[in-house]
C-alpha cells in the first residue's frame, strides 16, 4: 500500500510518501516540499500549491491520501490558507478517485511517538528510526507529511482488518448469538 | 466587463454574471447555483464545487472573477467548507488568468443598496431594480452572488479611475508641490 501524506499549508506544504503494510518494513518513497512565495497573489498560491501536489500524485500514483486536518489557529488568515490547500489536496484525491482520510496532528504523533503530545523533534526522531534513515525527514513539514502517511498506513490497516472482521463475521452463520429483533 | 460573481459554500455555491460598465445600464448573463450533497465524501463535495465553477468560467469566458471574502463564523466546520470553496475559485481565476477580487459582504451590501447592514431581502430587491428584473434572482445564494459581480463592476471602476489619475498625476510634471525629501 502507497500512502501520500499531506501536510498543508500555503507558504509550504509538506508531502511524504511511504510504500508498505502494518508488521513489516516501511519504505521511504519521497519527501519534498511544494513551497510558495509570501509576495505572490493568493489565488496564484493556491494554483501553484495544486499544482505542486497534482505532480506528486500523477508520478508516484498512491493508493490513498492522508491530510492533516486543519483545526482553528489564533491567526484566521493562517488558517485559512491552510484549510484551502488542505481542500485542494483533497479535492485533487477525488479527481483521481484516490480514497482521501484526515489525521489530527495527535492521532500522528499518538501512532509514531505512543504520545499526543510528542513534539516535533521527537516526531522526526521516531519517524527516521521507524524507516530507518541517517536522519529525520527536512523540513520539518516533509517529517510531518511522512508521519501522516505512516500513521496512516498503520490506522488504515487497523480500520481494514475490522472491517473484515465485521465482513467474516456477516458471512459466518451465528451460533451463540441470536437476534430478537 | 463581464464579472463572475461566486458566493461560496460547501452546500451551494452561488454564481452570478453581470455586463456593463459603471453608468450604464447592467445586463444580467447568467445565474445559477453549485449544489453538492450533505452526504456526500467532503473530497467529492469539493471535486462537484470545482468542476461546477469550472463550468460557469469556461461558457463564460468572464473578465474579472469576484469572491466574496470568508469570515469567521460559530461554525468551523461551515466556515472550512465555505473558505475551501472560495480557494477554489479563487484556484480556477488564477489558472485561467482571470484577475480575482474579494469582497466583504458588507461591502457588497453598501455598493447595492447604501447600507452596509442590509439585509438578505433589500439586497434581492436593490438587484432586480439595478439589473431591471421582475423579481429578485432565486435562491438568496445566487441574488448575492450576483450583487458581489454588481459590486466588483462599481468599486473596480472605481479603482481603476483613482489608479489611472494616479498614473496621470506621475507621468505630469509637478507645478504646486515640491518635495523636500
Amino acid at each position: 500500500m502507497r500512502v501520500l501524506g499531506v501536510d498543508p499549508g500555503l507558504t509550504r506544504c509538506g508531502i511524504g510518501i511511504v510504500d508498505g503494510v502494518p508488521g513489516r518494513q516501511l519504505d521511504l518513497v519521497g519527501v519534498g516540499v511544494v513551497r510558495t512565495p509570501h509576495d505572490l497573489d493568493h489565488a496564484q498560491r493556491l494554483l501553484r500549491i495544486h499544482d505542486g501536489i497534482e505532480e506528486w500524485v500523477v508520478s508516484h500514483r498512491p493508493d490513498a491520501i492522508a491530510v492533516e486536518r486543519v483545526f482553528a489557529q489564533h491567526n484566521l488568515q493562517s488558517v485559512t490558507g491552510t484549510s484551502q490547500a488542505a481542500g485542494i489536496a483533497m479535492m485533487i484525491a477525488a479527481r483521481h478517485s484516490i480514497p482521501v482520510a484526515l489525521h489530527t496532528p495527535s492521532e500522528v504523533k499518538a501512532a509514531i511517538t505512543g504520545s499526543g503530545r510528542a513534539d516535533k523533534a521527537q516526531v522526526g526522531a521516531m519517524v527516521a528510526r521507524i524507516l530507518k534513515l541517517a536522519e529525520p525527514p527536512k523540513p520539518a513539514d516533509a517529517a510531518d507529511a511522512v508521519g501522516l502517511a505512516i500513521c496512516h498506513v498503520w490506522r488504515g490497516a487497523a480500520t481494514n482488518r475490522y472491517a473484515e472482521a465485521v465482513e467474516r463475521a456477516r458471512a459466518t452463520p451465528r451460533r451463540s448469538y441470536r437476534s430478537h429483533a
